[in-house]
């Protein structure tokens, strides 16, 4: 109701803090005041109180034209919403109240400048005028005067600017009024109309703040820090923001008012020096600040004003700070006991894990940089990362200078459509003008990992000059920007940046361990009414080769969800032997083809159960999950079009009546003898047709073999010392009698191996859930199968009937523009649909079988969101792409941290 | 317990007709053998207690030299498996007792007749010897007399014959035993052998008669009908069982046993003449007759024997009869107050009333064919149908000779593969020598109606001779052959045929009438538990155009449940227009494209509101659902293949130096031109693509113009004065956002029309449930939808995973065939997967909607065992194919009538 700022003050206030007296108009006056234009009856009246009140605190008097009282008009939402709704300061001056304040405080100079800006703020923020009409006179003033900046300016050309700024007014056909009163009441109203200025409004869909908080209105007693050298001005953080160093950080300025601070004029001091300067207010800030940061359990943002040597508390928030600060700044305030593992825990977000595995730009140079001015625009941060390149204005030139010249490219449109994927694939970032996080562009960034930035408003795109324009500062086709996805910054040049390396950031590492504490407690399901283990989700993650495990393994990975066999296949030096298997023409040549096949899987095999073991010591296997051959088998096998390309050279040379030679006419016969074979494995809709277990039933020779190398593979690491867990998955499954069929043929063949090999180890068959009808049907599945996968990529494909790569090239894009669809459900996990699907094969698998182990496996099993879902489902394991481990692991606490707790439990 | 046989004859006796005393072993017995191949304890001596018992009814001694007691020993299982256990007759006789029965009976010739029949039986049957051997000493023994047939042996000759066929057991190392007790013995336990003989199993799957049934044996006092012309043999039905008549049916033999009549040796006299032979006994038999059909109150298949003067009844059971007959019994039945209406519905199966709307073979005809010996053999009645055409025995010939040379072909293999369907498809009919019910040819038939015949083992086929033999008779490729897959039988030549008319039968109709009165009952719900209408299923009807609608009304639907409104867009004048509309540069000219369209969809809308009405004078019409354009755009275009081909001849013409014409240059350029439009609709799954309302919702045009298309030709009947009732259904809602952003502005379409007609008439706006998602989410979309048609085509297809033309193809017939699918999920629904989400959809979407509207359109729509579970879940309607509907009533019924009276409320 009071708004941050307000809050904040009010809770200064409370603990004793020399705060100015103030009063907060609240947001429920803001919400009643929007439909009808007018303030809600008794606002007013309730105004005049609280204004007396401030009168008695203060010994000033509103309007009084020997001792009056200045205040200022502030907005202040739930949420910040920087810079987005409007501010007016030295409300109260008029002709004669300046007068009165000239013989109060003897300078002349300050109470003109004070009334010049009053009339200026008033003039474009609550009458509306442009604020360039001020500022040509301004500059004509200063011209005239042979003024260099505003602050050359003495007291009689700031008292002639009053008048001719009052003239401007009237011009416009406005009038500044002399009355105080009315000064406050239009100002109050314009903070409120600011709550739906389109800045705001766009902020606010940006960001996902509701329209119906509103805005509070503060009124706060006027304190100046530009009163002599007595006085100054601040804001500082109560540690590093960048970096996250226990240290105070921030600048002042002395005899100044707080925009100077943040304008640039003149060079800020640093905050320690302000001991120098001013020691009983440094002292007593310093004090404050540990004062605010025990009250505030966080890392706080001040303001300051020292009037006359008096230190005045102005405002206090938890500072905003780079994804590195968060990290630090929880890890060090548990070690200061200043807040529990859980608290850390909740208080980094799994942006900030992700971007600390993102390039990003050293804050170091990115601080030198808009220092050299070359800030250039800010905008949503739709695409976390870094990226640094030449601008390009078309995605077709973006897409040849980055694939032909070899240049790294930012592709910029005002906004994107489908045809400029092709240019956006090609770039190191995006940045438009237009747009907000659900845009074409936003998706499809997030969608390809490529770091963007929508909505940079300020930028106005010329395309047919081939440029860009803010303020005047023209970046031109091929000049170099630097693109801040994570932040929403955009740079002019270039700025350095890294990759970290997460091995080297304890603090995380810290922190996410932490973080598998709290999903490994016993009681971390409690609340949600689920069946299946009691603690929370592990991370597992999915990887095809040994290299991708151990990195799996070094990121905290605790089992691999997903191998991939067929991705085996694949390798250049396999894939004659995969094609020779396929074009077998009897079950021997087949056989004698896969047989060679063997020892490669085998060995890959052997390497993922080395690489998963808790330590190389004791040589504890993690569960591996292998899942069977899933693909059709005609993506082996060359496009028909290629083929069809050689053979037509045939035709050609037929009628056109030369003649071809043996090696052409060979490769020919090849190439026909390929397209027979590729025409009849043709499938009008692939994605449903003869894959995964469908394929093993029509030619089990194939899993046969995978089988045998899995558990040959197990076997020798087995004899080596480790204790693998083999599980082997069977993928596409539909029909329970799918699993009849062929699973028993392939426990024969695992009992088979461990007796050949005298060896004996713990595995399990199991199958992915990613058909529908398995989702439904998984009481009868669970019969069989030992563990479910949900395969969620090709489940979402199924219950939503959409082909992927079809469907978000040609609709999925824009029902997600268009708000048809919330999300894209190929990232975030539909809970309505497909998470119902799910929730039901879970409950029923679990009738069938208590002990089944259930896990995902696909993208979603990285995105936090459907993390949480998994884990209010009561899954046993997330599994997702090694980089991704981190995010998930900490995803993972979150939800556990945020049901076990009871705060929410709803599917929503 | 007694099998139908043993049933019979015991309540025959109960009711005080006249049986020859008998006892009958149970099946329980029988399945207490299998296991150890031992009588169970007890069973011998129960036996021998009967025994005397009969022996004491007949005044006989089993075994006795002077009055001997003979019996038979006949399989009877619970459902008739006619032919495939054994029988042993004559069981009694010995040396000794043969010279017994010489005495009494004064008829040598008679006695060792009937002992030598009992030796080469029980050599058969019991010993397992082959049969020829018997035949061959037969068969010499005739020359050697000079007998032509097996009458004109003598008794001297028979009784040379008894002991070469004892000779020929000794020589096969067997005995035929002297021990009367052990020939009851060994007998009993072969026809407890035969249940798991090959052909019961084979027939038995065929059948879906579960295996552990088991047979009973009856032990049965052996009269004669050939002691002399007071003697006599035949077999009745109470009514024609070919065409129903009201009027005794049968033949008989004077002198002769049972197995004459059968064999057709001699000519068999009408059963009308007995009358005039042996009047006595006729009367009586005509009384018994009428006793019969009133106890079981269904039409008799009878047994009898007249031994000097004297009726016996050997059999009774409710007769085989053609669907025609069963029909007309079943009304004649509830005329003449033999049994209900409900009764007479559930009396006739839905392959009755199937068959009755099939091609099927003359009956008369069938016969004469008979009579001329051109039966050729029998097998599994596959796919219904008459079907006579020439035989060719393989796929390619069979094609080729039916779609060149226009000939009608049969296609004859051992079994079919799925090389085999293009030949399947160009066929008339099908047969095949091996395979049951479920095999390839049999599923693959059943699917596209073509008449089969499968597992026709007597047949034995020589691919390498071209040509197929039974019983020495030759069929050579390129004969005639006649197949009747609705009863199983093959013919040599031709038979004639018929396609009955539904309209001329008078009888079905008025049992489909019962039958939708049976569903229109208020209370037919009420024991299922379910939300929705307490009334039944209606039936409805799939009609593009108004013809359909018309033959829909005659075959009884009330409404129409899918109309697809793109076939419109196919006719060939119109092609042209939706191509000009799919490539439309600008929307005004797509515009312009549809308004042409517009005139002829509103004018096929009108012609199916005046088609369908209750009647042409009142007018009233029933709901018509018209489905908004569902294809993918590419299907409207030519096939990429075709018009590269076009584009090719250019690059050939370059290469090969010479120049086209102008003509050809033109047309080249207009391929490529659509060529680009094809490729760039390319997707590599249609089915889950941009087809359906996600269509609509990119392009929009085109459903506008059909809903007011749709709404002007209401609006225009209206004003004739009918009262139509169009329905909207939106394809593919997967989302309810997708109804919430298409359905309005459809909805403002439809009120404008009605304002610039300024006419009012009741409509609705639905959707399609197709999409697994939509099944899910249904409480949502019924937020919506007034309507949900269930797509079950689609929803199998996206449940499962399976696209189903690739699926058919590539696997799913070997799924039916090796049961890992129990039945063909595009055929009959699969209740546990596609109805558990069906069942959720109706459940949720009436929880949000009590009075939503709920039907099932496709294919299942017309299939009974699909019918009865939307009955089961509680759906408005079915809607089917015009040709399906009296099916689908009778269907209905049966599921009304099965579940009211609460006999089964089960899912399976």
């Amino acid at each position: 109701m009071l708004g941050g700022k307000g809050a904040n003050l009010a809770e200064m206030t409370r603990i004793k803090l020399p705060v100015p007296p103030f009063f907060t108009v609240t947001t429920e006056a803001c919400n009643a005041y929007q439909p009808t234009g007018k303030f809600p009856e008794g606002q007013w009246d309730q105004m005049m109180e609280a204004l007396k009140a401030i009168e008695k605190a203060s010994g000033k008097k509103f309007g009084d034209a020997t001792n009056p009282l200045l205040v200022s008009c502030r907005s202040g939402a739930k949420f910040s919403m920087p810079g987005m709704m409007d501010t007016v300061l030295n409300i109260g001056l008029n002709d004669e109240t300046a007068k009165g304040m000239v013989a109060l405080t003897k300078n002349e100079r300050f109470v003109y400048d004070s009334y010049r800006r009053l009339i200026q703020m008033f003039g474009s923020v609550v009458l509306g005028l442009p604020d360039e009409a001020f500022e040509d006179v301004l500059d004509e003033m200063k011209k005239e005067k042979g003024a260099k900046v505003d602050t050359d300016l003495d007291a009689a050309a700031l008292k002639e600017l009053v008048e001719k700024f009052k003239a401007v007014t009237k011009a416009h056909k406005k009038e500044f009024p002399q009355d105080v009163l009315e000064q406050l009441r239009l100002a109050t109203e314009a903070v409120f109309k600011s709550w739906n200025g389109k800045r705001a409004v766009d902020y606010r869909r940006a960001t996902n703040i509701p329209d119906d908080l509103g805005t509070a209105v503060n009124i706060v007693t006027m304190v100046f820090g530009n009163m002599g050298n007595d006085s100054g001005t601040g804001v500082a953080f109560t540690r590093n923001p960048a970096t996250g160093e226990r240290k105070l950080y921030g600048d002042y300025l002395l005899n100044a008012q707080g925009e100077d601070v943040v304008a640039g004029i003149r060079n800020t001091e640093k905050i320690e020096n302000l001991g120098k300067d001013l020691k009983p207010a440094y002292d007593q800030f310093l004090t404050i600040c540990d004062t605010l940061e025990k009250h505030y359990k966080n890392m706080q943002d001040m303001e300051f004003t020292i009037e006359r040597g008096r230190l005045w508390m102005l405002q206090t928030r938890d500072g905003k700070r780079t994804a590195a600060a968060a990290i630090k700044i929880a890890y060090d305030m548990v070690n200061e006991g200043l807040i529990t593992k859980e608290e850390a825990v909740l208080r980094i977000t799994t942006d900030n894990v992700d971007s600390m595995l993102h390039p990003q730009f050293d804050q170091e140079d990115k601080k030198v940089a808009k220092k050299e001015g070359r800030f250039y625009a800010s905008g949503v941060n739709a695409s976390p990362g870094s990226a640094v390149g030449q601008v390009y204005f078309d995605a077709d030139l973006t897409e040849k200078m980055s694939k032909e010249e070899k240049q790294d490219t930012i592709m910029v449109r005002p906004f994107t459509k489908p045809d400029d994927v092709h240019g956006m694939l090609a770039a190191k970032g995006i940045l438009t003008s237009e747009g907000g996080a659900t845009s074409h562009a936003a998706v499809v960034a997030r969608q390809f990992g490529v770091p963007c930035v929508v909505g940079a408003s300020a930028i106005k795109i010329d395309l047919d000059k081939r440029q860009m324009v803010v303020d005047g500062k023209v970046v031109k086709e091929g000049e170099w920007i630097s693109v801040d996805g994570t932040t929403g910054e955009v740079f002019l040049g270039k700025i350095k940046s890294f990759s970290p390396s997460l091995e080297e950031q304890k603090e995380l590492l810290t922190i996410l361990n932490w973080a598998d504490e709290i999903c490994a407690r016993p009681d971390v399901r409690a609340k949600l009414g689920v069946t299946g283990p009691k603690r929370g989700l592990q991370v597992w993650a999915n990887a095809d080769y040994p290299k991708d495990a151990r990195r799996a393994r070094s990121y905290g990975a605790v089992g691999i969800g997903l191998c991939r066999t067929e991705h085996m296949f694949f390798e250049p030096e396999r894939l004659p032997i995969v094609q020779r298997m396929i074009l077998a023409p009897t079950s021997e040549e087949r056989t004698a083809a896969l047989n060679e096949l063997l020892p490669s899987q085998r060995s890959d095999f052997e390497g993922l159960f080395r690489a998963m073991v808790d330590n190389e010591k004791d040589k504890n296997g993690y569960p591996v999950i292998i899942r069977l051959i899933d693909p059709p088998l005609h993506e082996f096998l060359p496009a028909a079009e290629e083929l069809q390309d050689k053979i037509i050279t045939q035709r050609i040379a037929n009628l056109a009546g030369y003649t071809l030679g043996k090696g052409d006419t060979k490769e020919i016969a090849a190439a026909e003898k390929m397209l027979h074979a590729v025409e009849s494995l043709h499938e009008s809709n692939p994605m449903m047709g003869l894959r995964g277990v469908r394929l093993s039933i029509a030619m089990p020779e194939i899993v046969e073999m995978q089988v045998r190398a899995i558990f040959e593979a197990a076997a020798n690491v087995a004899l080596e010392g480790y204790k693998p867990k083999p599980e082997v998955m069977i993928p596409l499954t539909g029909h329970v009698n799918e699993l009849k069929w062929i699973q028993p043929r392939l426990e024969r063949i695992a009992k088979a191996v461990m007796e050949e090999k005298k060896v004996n180890f713990s595995y399990k068959f199991g199958t992915m859930i990613e058909i529908p009808r398995a989702a439904v049907t998984a009481n009868e599945i669970a019969g069989l199968a030992e563990f479910f996968s949900f395969g969620t990529n090709d489940l979402t494909q199924m219950t939503f009937g959409y082909s992927r790569d079809d469907a978000e090239r040609n609709f999925l894009i824009t029902y997600v523009e268009q708000g048809i669809l919330p999300k894209n459900p190929f990232q975030t996990l539909d809970r309505d649909g497909v998470g119902r699907l799910m929730r039901l094969a879970v409950e029923d698998g679990r009738k069938a079988r208590p002990e089944l182990e259930v896990g995902i496996c696909g993208e979603h099993g990285g995105d936090p969101n459907s993390i949480e879902f998994c884990h209010m489902i009561g899954n046993n394991y997330v599994s997702c792409s090694p980089f991704r481990v981190p995010v998930a692991r900490l995803a993972a606490a979150h939800a556990a941290l945020k049901f076990s707790s009871g705060a929410e439990n709803t599917d929503k």
